[in-house]
């Protein structure tokens, strides 16, 4: 069986351009022992590619120049010599930009809700919401949480759990139209777009930040927050592509307001992922948690997607459908 | 009785100069119901001083134009109708930069230790370093803990209570002088001096970062912090100062290495203030802190001895001895 897969060209400076990419065919290969053989359906696009792409120190180690490039997909069992799967079961995997992969680590989903928001608000995205919003934020009721990039894979599940954990929730977002979609579909509160340069006067008594792009809107939220505030640093997207850093001023803040500012990756949390989707599944059949997709077709337009991504111009989870 | 005073005479762009403070003389006045007259023997001289004299949003109300510098001082009672205090009776006030003054609020000290460290090592000094290591740093024993102006007057104490919990203590100071006292007088296992430039390639590997100047030494550390690293944010004199604050460029590394950034001020511990005596009395008599004293004579000097404590240019615990 054939395979395609896109794999790492060439290292980005700065902003992913499509040559850093590029699309193979390969044999499919067969399982071994205890492995399955998988045909991915879903690819999930999300900014810590970008980080992956570099030489930089990032969370883990990168993608060597010819390697496939890491992702996480929902896909298919075709061919199974594992004992607990068996050909036609929905699996998790971590194969990344490719058609078909063999692997010992697929994690079955039931199939109560959409295959895809497996890779969404019911995966990675949403469980970076909970435990950082839950556990770094710890919002109380009648606090106001502000999150940023609150139309994507994460921003929006946060402003959903922060309004069913009785906050008051405010969106960040880019441009009138994720604005308006994060505040009448989404129900937050109320949603600036910063696009229109005016957060610095928007913005007041921020008990929670939960930070998904860092830079300058970071810097805004610092002046901004209330004693004793907390700041969920989850994503720096405006530094990813930026070949010098963000130079914040702000930091007296930490010191004045005696503000607490925390890194987190979900990974950190593994031992907890059946608390949060268990969480976010009960929501989401409740019809509490709504969210939306920005869906790309086919493997070759995997690059565009994680470069629109990257500038901010997708609108919600962003995905490659692969078949 | 004759008082003398010094007042805030005008806000300072930038360093603080002479001009900024005016020696007044007054009467001393009378205590009523409740009261103590005061005879100031010991004022403190703190970098958070300089937060005050600015109208820029600090902890609390700066100091007016006109109004007495605040500070605290150790004093002898002169006069007393409050019921639990009688004249000879050594107390700690906040009656600022004057050789006398009027107060229900004083504090009635043993005198097992010499009257001025009740101003630093078993002062708020003393207590910053405790709470700020114990609850926000939270090392264990093996740990590597930096702290920057190690030779003052919390930077002291951290290191030492770092070491006396087990873990290994590395100062940063400036000049050699002040290096050779912290490693060789108060049992650092290293001391870096900033001013030789060096500190990006000598420290690494930090556990727990505690933090009294901000600028330019966070920014390296933040970039040296081991992963679930800790930055205790207690003080930022070097930008206390400038009129532009200092851009800091590696808040990456919050992310990268999930670190937790907080900021603190003793005044949040105020409950637990008997705690911290207890343990840190207990360390003093058992001959395990020290501490070094910087002594500048007479109410008039006080100015240049905050100015010099602001530059760096002093050398161990900022007094001013008033009698």
């Amino acid at each position: 069986m054939e395979n395609q897969r896109i794999v790492l060209a060439s290292r980005p400076e700065g902003w992913v351009t499509p040559q850093n990419f590029r699309l193979e065919k390969a044999a499919a290969g067969s399982p071994g022992e205890g492995e399955v053989l998988v045909k991915n359906l879903w690819l999930s696009l999300d900014p810590y590619m970008r980080g992956r792409m570099s030489e930089q120190k990032s969370y883990v180690k990168g993608v060597d120049i010819g390697e496939v490039m890491v992702g996480q997909t929902v896909g298919e069992v075709v061919e199974s010599k594992h004992s607990k799967l068996k050909p036609g079961d929905k699996v998790l995997t971590q194969l990344g930009w490719q058609l078909y992969g063999v692997t010992k680590d697929a994690t079955k989903v039931d199939e109560r809700a959409p295959l895809s928001y497996y890779l969404g608000m019911l995966g990675m995205p949403g469980m970076t919401a909970y435990f950082g919003l839950k556990d770094i934020g710890q919002p109380k009721p009648g606090e106001t949480v502000v999150v940023s990039a609150a139309s994507g894979a994460v921003g929006s599940v946060v402003g959903q759990l922060a309004k069913i954990w009785g906050c008051r929730a405010i969106g960040i977002a880019g441009g009138p139209e994720k604005c308006d979609f994060v505040k009448n579909e989404l129900g937050f509160d109320e949603c600036f777009d910063y696009k229109a340069g005016r957060l610095r006067d928007q913005l007041r008594d921020i008990d929670v930040y939960f930070d998904n792009v860092g830079g300058e809107i970071l810097d805004i939220c610092l002046a901004r927050m209330k004693l004793f505030g907390r700041i969920v640093v989850c994503g720096m997207i405006s530094d990813y592509n930026a070949t010098e850093p963000y130079r914040v001023k702000n930091l007296r803040a930490v010191l004045v307001n005696r503000l607490k500012v925390q890194g987190m990756i979900v990974f950190d949390w593994k031992d907890r992922y059946g608390e949060a989707l268990k969480a976010l599944g009960g929501y989401y059949a409740a019809g509490k948690l709504k969210t939306r997709e920005s869906v790309v077709e086919g493997l070759a337009n995997a690059p565009q997607g994680l470069i629109a991504l990257l500038k901010g111009g997708n609108f919600g989870k962003q995905l490659v459908k692969l078949a």
